[in-house]
């Protein structure tokens, strides 16, 4: 293995910078020459690709964003695009590649290493925390200390006007945030789509919180549920209670990697390189049980992620 | 003056809380007794009120929100209601009333003493900014700093993907929120209510931007002017350039409030109890020019905010 | 078990008021009664005791420090102090404690449980990430963010003037906070009390690193090692460059906890509960490869926690 | 005047970034072009000058340092220097010079001016507020908010250990930033260079704080009073309850600027260009009253800064 490409693929997470640096660097510590692409599968359909040294990662580890940027690219889904991939790859020497981003970015890596002689290893960068392989994705956790940020805002307004507030947060499939995040945030109730709700018992939920005194209530609702303003509506209808709807939107994707997110990208950005050179090809790399993992790349995107019962109900204990 | 009382009202602002402690400290220190009224003008009407001491308002002047709550009133925009918060005021010997708002409870103070024998001071706490009278209301200087805030993790999503984003942000009737943080978050673009813009100058500037070069477009408009969404929708066709809006929302009126608003709320708060002390009603307090300044509450109402016209044009010229 | 105890020892750490929070919504929901002993084994032995209802714990989750106060007791070291606390624990009706804290806490409550009939449960409470049993102890998180903060604005400030800048964090015996927010922070130098460090070596580094372009240079040192003042003369002296310590010092310790510190806490806090509800005794609680454990309290404070050399070859491979 | 230089010198200030890209752009919207100075006037001896355009002030709005970095310079401090300066200067064919710094680096500026045929402008960047021809310098705001914020977390050590906290930040002969966090703080205790401080009286306040029931005392010390540490020692002998020291040190100086040092830059280094264009020198300029202002450099240096006795007293009346 001489020569690497490393690339950025679908929605941005924090820490995918530090995913990068960890991968340039540990490549050019073993002696490999490392490639940016830059836009994802895109950028690489297009030639978009540099060589990367040590000073093209100075001062990034703390950086949201991708510096590689991130795109989406409809060609490459298509045999015929990931055919101009190879070439591409071929004519930059690339024998490796190293794919940072979620699920769909991981199938377009399988895909590739299936149809052409190209190894590939993904990293697990998206906030959603969607893969079931790893128990962290790279960004999770500093998408968790925003939203528990704009919490501690909401807290303020909506105790002052005794408010009931419902947050939005990302999370289509999975509702990883709003459960993380309704539990560290003492939310009243949290919806997501791995578990039913009931109106009526959310409702007297508030209300019964109100005849305890309590101030306000926060509802953390994932994006796979959705509906936070007629949800708001319906239930300043039925209880009386004034209620706001936010959700939070892009914000979530943003700021500066927290530490755990800048160790975890670190540490897997290492790894993926290793595997590179132990002539690995088509395994995702991930965390479990505090420990760095790798995992076939079609079994890791086969596995259900399990939803996290302990967690959900340990929230409604404490919350109420 | 024997006895005051202090009430927030309308929307919470941070800075609030470091206005009644101002009050309340002051007051004391004066021989005064001081009444805190829960609840805005409601809980005047319902006799929510209270004494407060020193230990009181321990503590507070680093949060956000009210302690003292608030609410809206109905009842007390009728004169029968406003008799009755005359009643309930003799009844605990509140001779001069406090009141911590924006110009609907400023209204509120002007009538009741110009109905009943009650001395009111008004104290501007609002994130809008939209008081003529006064160059900086309490809570606005942390509403920008929170804005700024979401615009950096805006940017960091927004240039990964190379987007424009827009920035939904508060301000019906007056754009200074969109305007200060748009200038100060080097936005592309600012729209408010205060000045005309022009749709087909906005994409140009977009297209002209990337063709230069950039490679993210920050637009911060204000809540008086609207429709974000639409607006992302138009722009992405017209310049075929990924747009994404985001609507602010309520996490704007909330935070810790900053150095300059917990000395504003502080100086006011002190002057505002002075005011009292020397027999003075239906003032507002306000700071013009770096210094504290009172002005009649019916003149301070009827003023016509300027447009912030050199901050404006200032903006463009360095976010070119 | 009908009623249960718990009290915060030793320095105090972001998270204590999420575990307690934890603590007494469990405890109340297993119909047992919840005491809170405030400023430590100190309080206990002065029956600074209360009971503890739900609302006791609202809207703490989010709050640094601990609501039952800390302090130190000599006292409690001695047998007879401990036979007097176990009067008090009688008095009160209390079967069974949960003490939060550091091994110097847990120590505590092991001579209590042996020389006295009374139930202990240690959950470990300390920013310094010092006891071996847990991969995790809560306010570890919190304060690695808050060093990677006061790094981020060094950071500034060492570029614009290129000097190297020393930062001098907790940990005596252990140097996880250094070594965790060195590799988070992107530090060219970490030096921890587990590791040799050899300082013609250190020198070599910032100098060849200055040749290379690094226009700052960032040594994280451990408080186990320390003599960050001297360390700055004595580099300058040698490599010609400006150098500056920070002790970065009480900050330390403060400020609202993480997601990832407030989850622990709320998972450990209950478990606690759990435990003693089981009729354990003796037990302390943990998180080991991300599942919540616990393990006798002599044999957890036996073990020797094992220097995290993976991280710090990771962490020297990618500042280089 | 065809071209212009601009240099940041001395200790850095967060807005610095927001001043030099208002002069940039502000210089190339009139037609002129702009060269960057790197390193202060060490750079400038050293011929270290780059011109500047639209992009090289890209996205530096919001970074606390200077991206043209500062130096301090023995060479420029002699006649001869400035005689090499102003050959420099010459050489690159640039006509006037904006300086963005403290009163070291105006004085720079005022000689060269004297000296030499070169259009001075000044500029205050300085987070100490020690110039007393404006009301506030660049950077004064945002340090303000770095002290509050570790201010927060010091409070909740302090508060769950019920200790004297002392504080002890930036300010030489200035004790700014001490007397206005200490205000918007709620410090009990504020020792600066301008008024005199009782010892006995500080104990006396702590002990009395103490027996009404506070649990934590903070005292902000400015570093022209100095001597934490040992004032440490000596209130905990006196009044018996746990003091602990924390210099704060450089996190004063970065960060990310506030709303206000971002837009109170803009302005200045704006109407700094306009000041060249209109054929002045030697002036300095800044902000009385809220309004743009630009004033003689001799004079401003030798005005004497004012202390705030009424934000003063009002912190005593306050913080009781």
């Amino acid at each position: 293995m001489k020569t690497i490409g490393v690339l950025t693929s679908g929605g941005d997470a924090p820490g995918m910078n530090a995913a990068i640096r960890a991968v340039v660097r540990t490549g050019i510590d073993k002696g490999i020459k490392v490639m940016g692409i830059q836009r994802g599968y895109n950028g690489l359909l297009n030639g978009e690709i540099f060589e990367m040294n040590r000073t093209s990662v100075s001062d990034i580890i703390q950086r949201g964003g991708t510096i590689l940027r991130t795109a989406r690219s409809d060609e490459f889904k298509t045999v015929e695009g990931r055919k101009k991939a190879y070439n591409v790859l071929k004519v930059f020497g690339i024998e490796g590649l190293i794919v940072i981003g979620g699920d769909g970015s991981f199938t377009g890596a399988q895909k590739l290493s299936d149809e052409f002689d190209v190894k590939t290893i993904g990293i697990p960068g998206t906030i959603d925390n969607d893969l079931a392989y790893t128990d962290y994705t790279i960004g999770f956790d500093t998408a968790l200390n925003t939203v528990l940020d704009a919490i501690n805002k909401l807290r303020d307004t909506s105790t002052s006007h005794e408010r009931v507030s419902i947050v939005e947060v990302m999370g289509r499939r999975c509702g990883d945030i709003a459960l993380f995040t309704g539990l560290a945030g003492g939310a009243e109730y949290i919806i997501i789509p791995e578990r039913e709700y009931n109106f009526d018992n959310l409702c007297r939920t508030i209300i019964e919180g109100k005849v305890r005194g309590k101030v306000h209530n926060l509802i953390l609702l994932a994006e796979g549920v959705g509906g936070a303003e007629d949800m708001a509506k319906k239930i300043e209808e039925v209880t009386g209670i004034q209620t706001r709807a936010t959700v939070l939107g892009h914000i979530q994707r943003g700021g500066s990697p927290t530490a755990f997110d800048r160790i975890l990208a670190s540490r897997l950005g290492a790894r993926a390189v290793e595997l590179l050179v132990e002539g690995k090809s088509k395994r995702v790399v991930g965390i479990k049980d505090n420990k760095v993992i790798d995992v076939d790349i079609t079994e890791a995107l086969n596995m259900k992620k399990e939803s996290n019962d302990n967690l959900y109900d340990l929230a409604q204990i404490l919350s109420y």
